[in-house]
C-alpha cells in the first residue's frame, strides 16, 4: 500500500509543505476505481490558514463532486488526522483513511473505526522522517 | 442567548448568504470574555467550497490564534454542525456550541457533548425559516 499511487502524491505534498517551511503533511483522495480525485497540503504557515489542514486542503481542492464520487473513495493522509480532519472524511463518506504514520500524533482513528470508516496505518519512515526533521526545526509552529 | 451578540452576527452571516444564492447558515467565535474573535458563513455556493461550511469558514476568518484564545470561546452557529464542523470545534477546544437550529439538520450534537463540549439548542424561527425558503427555492443544492 506504501506504493499506491495515491500514497506517493501524499508523500510529494507533504515533502513540498517541508520545502515551502510549512507542516509536511500532505493528502490525497483517490477513487474506488483509482482515479487520483484531488491532492493537497497542510497550508498553516505558507497562508496562516486555521483550517487547511492537509486533508482539509485535499477536500477543497478536490472541488465539490455528487456524494457518488466519495463512495468508496481511500483518503491518504501522511499523518493520523486530526478531529476535524476526522469529521471531514465521516462528513464526505470516504471509506477508507490510509495513514502514513501516527507515531508523531494519532487522532481519530478510533472514531473512524467506530462509524464505520476502514483504518489502515502504515508506520512509513519517511513520513515520521519528515515530521521528525519539522519539530526539530520549528518546535515553536508544531 | 438568542440576543447574543454573537448569535445576532451568526444570523446576520445567513441571510448576508440567502442574499447571495448560498446556503444560509452562518457562524461567529465569541472569546471568553464576550469579544467577537471571526465570522463567517457558509460559501459552498459562492465559491464552489467543499469544506467552507459555516463554522469552517468562521475559524478561517478568525485566523491562528494561540491556543488560549479558544478556551472558554463559544461558537454560534445558525443550524446544527455537521460531522466536519463538529470535529473543528472539538479539534479547537471550544467550550461551548449554541446552535439556532437543528430541525433541519441534526449534526454532531451528541458526539460534542461525549467530547466535554457544552451544547445550546435554540429552536430559532428565523434560522428555521432562512432554511426553509432554501430548500424550498433550491431543492436541488441542499
Amino acid at each position: 500500500m506504501e506504493s499506491d499511487p495515491g500514497f506517493l502524491v501524499a508523500v510529494e505534498e507533504a515533502k513540498a509543505g517541508f520545502e515551502e517551511g510549512g507542516v509536511p503533511i500532505g493528502g490525497c483522495l483517490v477513487s474506488k476505481d483509482g482515479k487520483i480525485l484531488g491532492r493537497g497540503r497542510n497550508l498553516r504557515v505558507q497562508r496562516g490558514s486555521a483550517t487547511l489542514h492537509g486533508e482539509i486542503s485535499t477536500l477543497e481542492n478536490t472541488g465539490r463532486l455528487p456524494a457518488s464520487a466519495y463512495k468508496g473513495a481511500t483518503m491518504y493522509t501522511t499523518l493520523s488526522p486530526c478531529d476535524m480532519c476526522t469529521g471531514a472524511c465521516i462528513m464526505y463518506k470516504i471509506a477508507r483513511v490510509v495513514i502514513g504514520e501516527n507515531k508523531t500524533f494519532i487522532g481519530g482513528e478510533e472514531y473512524l473505526k467506530q462509524r464505520g470508516i476502514e483504518v489502515v496505518v502504515l508506520e512509513n519512515e519517511e513520513c515520521q522522517g519528515l515530521m521528525k526533521k519539522f519539530i526539530e526545526q520549528k518546535p515553536e509552529v508544531w
